[in-house]
């Protein structure tokens, strides 16, 4: 199989970059002696997942419990489900450890305790949970100081049917940043308001075996990660245009990309028309804030290389417009109608969820596998 | 089954209101005497479309030739793709018609004329061809006057492979009008572009059997269609906020919405955290320039009832926040921690396309069916 032959739009996987961006992170936690979980919501496959975890302690983050159950069939079982946890999820999650499975959840209120720890009850378990804190006020988690930190804390260790498992938090807000310096700041605060959390509950009698944080950004520049017990990133499999956007990454390591058609010029316009719209990109439009806008995505041939100035400037939902950023006249010979380009995405979580399945290469258009993708919930 | 039984995140249609929706179009085609062929792009379901070709020719549209197969399969033959053609496409468009499915594409370009007829003379075929028109320069298709309507109409007419069906176009730019006046004048130019260019077509001797047009909004608001003989609209079957803002449809007539979890407060910043994301949203934000933008979403009880000040203000991948648009005290006790709320979506087509299936409701919080979605390519 040739990507050349293939219907679009397709999602396309460089194993090579991808392997490569696996291994930087790796001998980044390396160097700061800590252990990398690695997040399963942006691959959602279990090949991506396993190259991750080598090396590692074998645990892995979800964000759904389809993908729980998904990599727990594929023989993992130690997870991190954090998402804050509702009630109807329960029953899912007991019969999945009631299989063997080792699933942790997150909860940042008194209720959630009640709750899971009366279904752990009624299950005959005791379901580990997280607290989870908040580092930067942008959405989830009790803040560094509130007392609700103990009142979970205590309860939660007291109560049968659940276990206090340890703290965890994510700087949501690094994918803001406007320098390296400011992720380096990011991931001092995520570092030190895990750590000090954890602090307080083992000052006060309790246990808090586990201390995680993450996010790419932070994962890719923390200089330090004293008191913390491991690191939580998913992106970093992939990268993004986001991700380049914030230095994590360069252009040219980002491993997915899709593949479509040109199905139209509109000269005039200096438009080359694709059937790569926002169904095949995502209305991710991340970069939108970052220094350079690359609008719904940046043009490569379809052998990967990136066509610096030429943007998915426009899409709808099966077209996208591609132009020069800069205005400048498309060189139309190297878009004929027909003809195949590849698109590097924005969000690699946003574009992924698109599709069902990966066409790996080995860097040149052959296809060496097809890997499939666990979407939904 | 009950909706407060489901894990959450998930889709939830409303069977009546979608009922209503379509036979609402239904009796405005009637009165206009043109014959609506649904675009199954919305719904991505045989159920949904089933109700909605009732009546009509039993022509439908579609954006995937994923679609094309599934409608396929479920029994209906005459299948406009309207999205313009590729090469790598055409052999599954040549294997459907072999076993009996009546494939139109589209095309704006003397190239595609050239491969739609050598792959139709390769497989003993003459595929049906509709040329696209551009009606509003919003991104594919002819320009009125432009000399490559009849070059590409005389190539097509003439070429063995190829059958010249007639012209199609979609007034996209409709989605942006600011008034119901508005709308009407782009749906007159919608129907003008179509008819004239069909009369360029037949004066010089060539067929033009189709004359389509459509959007929802210009099907809705249309006052004349004289010319035309088909009109394509999707998202009418299940309506959406940003049809409300155009006046298309009330916020209480959108049959879809979003089921989600209440997982956590923020009361000092007036935060009601769910598990409802972007994933499970959509990344769509197609009401933020409308006159009212409902943020990712406008907030509903579980019974399907809009609490009007509350929506979906920020999301993460699957964390949704629900504020009070004014600034207001979010009233607690209707958000407990593990209640349920359901979301209306900006775009029923970027909302649906995350999730494989419907939960069907008769309008209580009872399902009376399960029904599935054909997502990808």
């Amino acid at each position: 199989m040739n990507l050349l032959n293939l219907e679009t739009p397709c999602l396309v996987l460089d194993r090579g970059k991808m392997e490569k961006n696996i291994s930087s992170l790796h001998a980044r936690m390396k160097a700061l002696g800590v252990n990398l979980r690695p997040h399963g919501k942006t691959a959602k496959n279990i090949d991506v997942i396993q190259i991750a975890i080598a090396g590692q302690s074998g645990g892995i983050t979800v964000s759904t419990l389809k993908e729980a159950e998904y990599y727990f069939g594929h023989g993992i079982k130690d997870i991190v489900y954090a998402v804050g946890i509702a009630p109807v999820k329960l029953d899912h999650i007991a019969n999945l450890m009631k299989q063997g499975a080792a699933i942790t959840v997150l909860l940042d209120s008194v209720e959630q305790v009640r709750f899971v720890a009366a279904k752990g009850v009624e299950y005959g378990l005791s379901i580990p949970a997280l607290i989870e804190l908040d580092c930067d006020g942008h959405r989830s988690g009790v803040p560094l100081g509130d007392s609700l930190l103990m009142e979970i804390g205590r309860l939660a260790h007291d109560e049968d049917g659940v276990e206090l498992a340890g703290v965890l938090t994510h700087a949501g807000a690094s994918y803001q940043c406007k320098s390296i310096e400011e992720i380096r700041a990011v991931a001092e605060t995520e570092r030190y308001v895990a750590a000090t959390s954890a602090g307080v509950l083992r000052q006060n009698g309790l246990p808090c075996p586990i201390v995680s944080v993450g996010s790419t950004p932070t994962a890719w520049f923390a200089e330090d990660l004293t008191g913390v017990t491991e690191v939580r990133a998913g992106v970093f499999v992939f990268q993004d245009l986001v991700m380049a956007g914030l230095a994590v990454c360069d252009v040219d390591d980002i491993a997915i990309s899709v593949l479509t058609s040109v199905i139209g010029h509109q000269k005039k316009k200096g438009w080359v028309i694709t059937d790569g719209g926002w169904m095949a990109l995502s209305r991710d439009r991340g970069t939108a804030a970052q220094k350079v806008d690359q609008g719904y995505g940046l043009v490569c041939n379809v052998e990967g290389q990136s066509l610096q100035n030429l943007i998915v400037a426009s899409t709808n939902q099966e077209h996208g417009i591609i132009a020069d950023r800069g205005g400048n006249e498309v060189d139309w010979n190297s878009f004929e109608i027909g003809s195949a380009v590849r698109i590097l995405p924005n969000h690699a979580c946003g574009t992924g969820a698109m599709y069902d399945k990966y066409y790996v290469t080995d860097g040149s258009t052959e296809i060496t596998d097809v890997w499939s993708r666990v979407n939904g919930w």
